[in-house]
């Protein structure tokens, strides 16, 4: 028995090894296996676990982009840090996660102190019944991953076949199983907890893989702390598909209607 | 006189003289200044251009994502290349921006070799006049680059108080001023050339800046050659403002009203 035993299963899975201030090490998590490699969200919530954890972080995260740029193995990997850039109140930064000496996947990140400011929301809340009030949808048997979070779909469940506002969007509560408070951590991997689009909007199964993704948070540490472990309300809607790639955009609302975080993705299919 | 000075002002802007095949050096143009250094526009898209004209390039650009680490200074600038991973049909990039032995720009972008498959587009195609039929609204005096476009506003220009369906929502016909056929650098320009949606959602004049911007190319180069130099439409329009920073989304559409590209940005503003 280990202390990492008694954590978070995510806080098991994006946990590092220090090597040097800009070198860890990391394992994929079996908790959080997709159907091929690890699920992305938590690899990508890895990468800016790196960043939260480094001794000369400025600020909070504001902007993450992740790449992934190959295939994850299930094992042990590296992650190198580069600080791109500091300036007075903000601070840029470039990560990679190496498997095999190659790089597998790499992230790009914007952390800087909030400050407050004059503020509003122009996206609109999405109008759909409180948590309580939906059924918990079973997890995917083919995507382990789907386990570690409590899912409430509202609509747009992949494959169902339903009279929808927009024609490959979902609304869902959702939150981490066992629920866990939020942090920028698991808000990261929320971000990519969505079903590709593609399957919303076309029932045909075929292979697809997330290729960038990039969130802008919203929320700073005390909005996240509190929201702690109620269900965040999460939208995702597909932009366009074609030519092998297509974009999907997501918003998650906190329980008090506050926009916590916005993110995009785009998104290799095959046919 | 060089041939560079017969080329259009914007393949002038973009230019790169090739040092060895991952270094290059290029220069901020006068006529795309922005109201503090150069336009971000046509940075962003001189970074794209290092990757387009690399020898190794497998693909087109679908996915490109520009931070804007620190303020550019007018003159030269050094452009670092890394090719972070090939795949069979998908490549991973990285690229600095260097002055003064500091990076103050930087992208990561994936290019891919697009195929014919199943496709659709769910955003709206907005519903506006022709172009020909929208008046040329004038430069603005205080930023150079915006003579370098044609901008035709439907609505939501800056400042001017009016009814509108979204309240940061803006719709315009533009192109490059002189015209020039659409192609990948272009297009990544025209991206970042939206004004703020601070600035049509609040009339205040505060300082800001885009901290980064990700692109996501639906067009492949046969596409954006039968655009030509005809305007495109673009449509922006905030998502949250608060602590600091603001994030929008736009996108562009072709004249035969296919979706070429959508965009993210998140910038920075004070109070």
């Amino acid at each position: 028995m280990t202390a990492r035993q008694t954590l978070h299963i995510l806080d098991q899975a994006v946990a590092l090894d220090g090597v040097d201030s800009n070198t860890y090490t990391g394992r994929t998590n079996p908790a959080y296996q997709n159907m091929i490699g690890p699920f992305g969200g938590v690899i990508g919530a890895t990468l800016l676990n790196a960043i939260i954890q480094h001794p000369e972080r400025l600020g909070e995260p504001v902007s993450f982009t992740v790449h992934y740029a190959a295939p994850i193995s299930d094992g042990e990997f590296t992650v190198r840090l580069r600080i791109m850039r500091t300036n007075r109140s903000s601070q840029h930064w470039f990560v990679e996660l190496i498997q095999e000496e190659q790089t597998a996947a790499f992230a790009t990140a914007v952390t800087a102190i909030r400050r407050d400011t004059w503020g509003t929301t122009d996206a609109e809340y999405p109008q759909v019944p409180n948590a309580e009030s939906v059924a918990v949808t079973p997890p995917l048997p083919h995507a382990p991953w789907t386990n570690c979070y409590e899912m409430r779909f509202i609509d747009g469940f992949p494959g169902v076949d339903e009279q929808r506002e927009h024609p490959s969007q979902s609304r869902l509560w959702l939150r981490d199983q066992p629920p866990r408070p939020l942090d920028f951590v698991s808000l990261a991997a929320i971000c990519d907890a969505f079903f590709p689009r593609l399957f919303v909007r076309r029932p045909k199964r075929v292979p697809f893989g997330t290729v960038a993704l990039t969130t802008y948070f919203h929320a700073d540490t005390a909005q996240l702390a509190e929201q702690g472990s109620a269900p965040v309300l999460g939208l995702a809607k597909g932009v366009h598909f074609g030519k092998g790639f297509f974009d999907q955009s997501a918003e998650i609302w906190g329980s008090d209607g506050a926009l916590l975080a916005s993110s995009h993705q785009i998104v290799y299919y095959k046919e």
